[in-house]
């Protein structure tokens, strides 16, 4: 796949990217997470093109979200197993599930995240462990963490003054300084 | 870009996936929630070659992620301003910031979210809003939903009888109803 490797950038998220690979990953790890583990399971769940899903499937052992494993010497057969990083992938999932059946859903939720026992449909929203307080925008920010590099402090520390000057607004968050746009 | 499309996949994950289109997209919509609005404010950012942030931004565009606005008339200039749904993408943002700290950051985290007003770092966690129980494996499923089809229905009865017969290791998630596998 032609892209820009994300790798060097120091960014949590596009770091992330940079391991997943692509969309098909994505869909991959939710299968597994769904308790698929054999290519053809993956195959049917995906109407996917077996070398594109052998390639996808190599990637995400290689990064560390699956591990591969012979369940059978003969004839030699493997499965997929999700390791710690690949289940604790599940987040990403659940909030992707969430936007994806509030604004792309029109006829109403084909899947929905509910209560195992109560069948209760959730409702996911991202909180703080130790206080409980919900991540909103207003009072929580992306800084500059211990291992930033003075361009990543430079960059957290111009879009807090920039968000500091202007009120909450979106319109508000428009920045003066640059004038070229496109 | 050539890949299959997920339009007509009923799970809201693949639709999410297929409105924001690919990688560089969520890395923009990232920027576009530090306050970015202005094309060369992107590029630099990013280091993404002209034609390709042009392409992806009318992509947002159509998405109904973000909004593009004329903010000078003579020269015509434009700006991206985040929709609510843009702005709705930031759980995203931060599951996958949290997953990339935690296993692709050995060197530490370079971007953390923090509180505010204290700086104290967050930690995120996912919760039902209402009873403030974290979605764990355990206790919560993905289900079919009020508007599934027939075929998402049997796949997800399929999934859950074949979580309820099995205990939570990986191994015991295996099936044994399929024999093929890669």
């Amino acid at each position: 796949m032609e892209r820009k490797s994300f790798r060097k950038m120091a960014c949590p998220i596009a770091r992330s990217l940079e391991r997943i690979g692509e969309w098909w990953s994505i869909l991959i790890i939710r299968d597994a997470l769904h308790g698929f583990t054999r290519f053809d399971q993956f195959q049917k769940s995906l109407s996917i093109a077996p070398n594109t899903l052998t390639r996808r499937l190599n990637a995400l052992v290689d990064a560390g979200v699956l591990l591969r494993r012979r369940y059978s010497q003969r004839p030699p057969r493997y499965e997929y197993i999700l390791t710690d990083i690949g289940r604790d992938f599940r987040p990403v999932l659940i909030a992707m599930a969430a936007w994806g059946n509030r604004y792309f859903a029109p006829e109403g939720p084909s899947v929905v995240l509910m209560d195992a026992k109560t069948r209760r449909k959730a409702d996911p929203v991202l909180v703080d462990r130790r206080t409980r307080r919900a991540l909103n925008e207003r009072d929580f920010v992306f800084a500059a963490g211990p291992a930033a590099s003075e361009r990543t402090r430079r960059r957290y520390a111009d879009v807090e003054q920039n968000k500091s000057t202007s009120s909450p607004g979106s319109s508000s968050r428009v920045r003066r300084k640059t004038r070229r746009a496109q």
